[in-house]
């Protein structure tokens, strides 16, 4: 059975020693002492290491099941759902009014790595009803959230997002799930949505969808969509639970993966609604908690990659196969590990390379939401709205790849279930698709976010690069031959890519679309080119100044510069593509496929 | 459910338009009639759309299940079998002397490409029989030829091959399963063998397995191994069937895909076998089908590319969500198709002219190996052998890559086992594992067949190519700038590299297999890069002669025109990591990962 053990010692790094969170202005910060934060990591880690991950490979091989309409979780997940709910683990950044721990959104989601590392399906339930919480703390009236909320934050009642219907997805406009208004102000829900995660199960005592639908009456479009709180079961105003509401599960999906969690189709036949937010703004409202959940998106690839990578990491120090060309390694064995060969250093380099640099990326976002929510710092907010479609698609994309790569290391092995790889793949290929699938998050961010505010927030990013290499380059030429030169040249591949779509994306949109997933990937690898450079910088630092795990910082300095020779020059590619434009993309007739 | 169409007209065009097979001295070439393949082919899509595609989601999941030692496959298999067999199929290109058809292997490609789309998992039953009936042929007496091939020729028996064993996968030197030489000449056959493909099933009245296995007292290692014939069933000398010899199925594995195919575990308790060829020399045995069998994968590779990406485009078409930003193209619908969106278009463009470029270059691979055997032709043979590390390694890496884009234009609904994209994608997942790892077909090629016979090999390739180049440039300007100059310089960065691991693989052989794998792909672009320019030459002779169907050339044209501006500049990114050496790739102590 696969194991998992959270890098805690890597989170700690990246919090204290690169990101140095205590120093930050951010309210909230100054309590993120070392010893703090380790305190919760290890207990974090130690839950899912020791509750979750064993229930992985469960929820993968008995799924859920739905029977005379109730929806049941697999072995195991009822008992672990109370323990992390007990441990107070889904209300840690939550506000302390309604029952949470109000910490920092960064140390959420640095716990939400190992959550989601250990058991994807599981964690998923608690995320949702985070992402539900979220909605109703930013748009729920005060009445609202003191009904919900206490008992949301605590996860014993948990929480759906429902946008998606069979015949849209992306193209939320055409919806037509349709809300009633009835006389004592509440409306009648009816339709039907698709892939609802966590749409029914066993684990808690009510649920509360919330649903986007259209008022009679609304303009067509994307502009005529509402939200609604629908509660699985009626809510009394004393908080007691009344009659079951109009809403039925449908089925649940046979997927690829995720197993352990119930995509539903949820049909609504006339269930109580209530408005949240205003009439006719359900997309603004879903928006602006769009970066957090696709933030938490972009973690489930690394999460899923860095599970896997440990698998692959043991498997390749274990197995004996073949000999070291270079001189046998393992002379009272029948053979050397896997590990000896090239082929296979390359790719558990890349693998480790990539979420090292993921989790910093990831950690340093959520950094800025924090500044974006607790200090209305506008700059850290613009500047996480462009580089969440790149944290989304870059990391999920990246993610995808390495637990295919970690699979492959096993050989056939790899193939097997038992192994348990496979699940690390299949479970980690929703995350391409969810959330908007990647190709629309390229469209978002080449689309919408490069020009957004007059394209001060792309700037941002390039002077902050620009400032990073101006204060750091100089000192040390290795430094500066492995880390500061690779991420100058990639930067400026990416300011030409920008420049390219300026320049002709004016004419002719396409041009600038067909390199739009090309773009994300680039911005991604100079993301983690900027990362491992900032984690260079703090192992030298700590290097220099003798700290006392000197293998720790060697072996991150050697991981980054990993990265930067082998991974960051792929900008070169991607600029080549980008800049072919859209004529051999757009070339063909639609009919002559 | 999916479809799958055989692309008869694309397989036409290649073996005629391109490789002009008729014109070619090869035995039996001169048969080639396009008439004559036209009616081969529409058959064999024939079968391949109505009989074997259908079945396709059914083995996936209803999968093999083994009661009391039987092996049962999914619904539908035994009938479908029947019918394959009846049509001649499993023999197209077996001797005539025992039951086949006598037609070149390129023939057999064809076909068994159409096969494999279908349904991979039911094609692999008589796959794997090819490839044992194959072994018999190249190494059996007469006796064993006539006892066994005319049985398994027709598919009334069926073959494995039978090499893992759990310890040693790669590493066969490692093999426990030992041989007992008995008084009659036959062995006594011990040990046991796992991940045998088509190990069991019901489809057939014996099943003839091929064992690598160790004679008592043979040398260590590699050299000491055996390949003997134990046939589940003992054959009598006038054929007829005589007891259940002493192997038996342990288990069947659960894996990620090709459930329709049962993967064995194989005990063998004392059964009898029966030297296959001279002792001790059973690796070399296995290795003299290797080229086809590899061919045989990388043609997987393609196979499930392309079926994927029929149904991508299919639901391109279909799928209605969101406007052409360029100005709407279906303003009598809610929204236009996906296929306007030219993020849809780059993904459905690099499937084109992947799975275009593959067909040609494994057909162009099976015309080498038709020269090799039916004209004895050494220059050949080296080159096909060359080239084989790269048609298994590259095209199943990318085939499946464009499985995994194709479900994604399917966006939520790509991971719903019900619209069958997650099966292709599971099932083409295999081939980059079996017949040998893709890592390890790296290792091959830069370990072993880039110095083979002094490297004359790889020089033949770079003269084919400038001899190409030389031909056929200066005649055209489009031509020349959209084909010519991009295969050229793809072509200079291979050479490059093989310059490097020249000039650094000596002192230290971690520099040539540090980049062993990017070579490998590297390598695979140009082959297709010359493919495509070899194709785009086809197409403008057949344009420049108004050909009946010119929207077919022309599209093959912008097709090509695509693979090489967007895919064929990948071989500088692999450049630049290959000339970085194999310092960052091995820095790391094994202890410090």
């Amino acid at each position: 059975m696969p194991r998992y053990t959270a890098p805690t010692k890597d989170m700690q790094f990246v919090l204290h020693e690169v990101l140095d969170v205590t120093a930050s202005d951010i309210p909230g910060y100054d309590e993120l002492e070392a010893d703090f934060t380790s305190a919760i990591l290890e207990e974090a880690g130690k839950i899912s290491a020791e509750v979750l991950a064993p229930l992985n490979p469960v929820g993968d091989t008995e799924g859920c099941r739905l029977e005379n309409g109730v929806v049941y979780t697999p072995t195991g997940f009822r008992a672990a759902f109370e323990q992390v709910k007990s441990g107070g683990w889904p209300g840690l950044d939550m506000p302390e009014q309604y029952g949470g721990q109000n910490m920092p959104y960064v140390i959420g989601t640095a716990v939400g790595e190992f959550f989601s590392a250990a058991n994807q399906a599981f964690t998923m339930y608690q995320g949702l009803t985070h992402g539900a919480a979220s909605a109703i703390l930013a748009h729920g009236t005060d009445a609202q959230k003191d009904l919900y909320l206490p008992r949301m934050v605590s996860c014993e009642w948990t929480g759906t997002m429902n946008l998606t219907e069979p015949h849209c997805g992306t193209d939320l406009g055409m919806m037509r799930t349709r809300a009633e208004p009835q006389d004592d102000g509440t409306y009648k829900i009816t339709g039907q949505k698709i892939f609802i995660s966590s749409g029914d199960h066993d684990m808690a005592d009510n649920i509360v969808h919330l649903v986007l639908a259209r008022i009679a009456g609304a303009p067509e479009g994307i502009k005529g969509v509402s939200l609604f709180i629908v509660p699985k079961i009626l809510v009394n105003d004393d908080g007691t639970l009344g009659a079951r509401n109009g809403v039925a599960v449908g089925k649940i999906e046979e997927k690829m993966g995720i197993h352990g969690n119930s995509t539903c189709v949820m049909n609504y036949d006339g269930a109580t609604g209530y408005l949240l937010g205003e009439a006719h703004k359900g997309m603004r409202a879903m928006f602006t908690m769009m970066n957090e959940a696709r933030l938490g998106v972009g973690m489930q690839g690394l999460a899923q990659a860095e599970a896997a990578y440990q698998n692959a990491l043991d498997y390749a120090r274990d197995r004996l196969q073949g000999r070291d060309v270079t001189g046998t390694k393992n002379p009272d064995g029948p053979a050397d590990p896997l590990i000896v060969h090239p082929d296979i250093r390359r790719s558990l380099m890349d693998q480790k390379s990539f979420a090292e640099g993921a989790r910093a990326f990831i950690l340093w976002g959520a950094t800025l939401i924090d500044s974006a929510h607790r200090k209305d710092d506008k700059a850290a907010d613009g500047l996480v709205s462009l580089l969440t479609p790149v944290i989304k698609g870059f990391l999920t994309d990246q993610g995808y790849d390495m637990t295919i790569k970690a699979q492959q290391v096993y050989g056939g092995h790899g193939y097997i279930e038992e192994w348990g790889m496979s699940q690390y793949t299949r479970d980690a290929r929703i995350a391409m698709i969810y959330e908007g699938a990647n190709g629309v998050q390229a469209l978002d961010l080449v689309g919408r976010k490069l020009a957004q505010d007059g394209g001060r927030h792309v700037m941002a990013f390039f002077d902050l690069v620009k400032t990073f290499v101006k204060e750091n380059a100089g000192q040390d030429a290795d430094y500066d031959r492995a880390f500061i030169e690779p991420l100058k040249a990639a930067s400026k591949d990416l300011q030409a890519a920008g420049m390219y779509f300026m320049q002709n994306g004016m004419k002719n949109p396409n041009n600038a679309l067909a390199g739009s997933y090309d773009f994300m990937h680039m911005f991604g690898h100079v993301c983690l080119g900027l990362m491992w450079a900032r984690m260079g910088k703090a192992a030298m630092h700590a290097l220099a100044n003798s700290a006392s795990d000197a293998a720790f910082y060697e072996t991150k300095l050697a991981t980054g510069r990993y990265y930067m020779a082998r991974q960051l020059p792929a900008t070169k590619l991607h600029l080549s593509r980008i800049q072919s434009g859209a004529d051999t993309v757009m070339a063909l007739e639609a009919a002559n496929f």
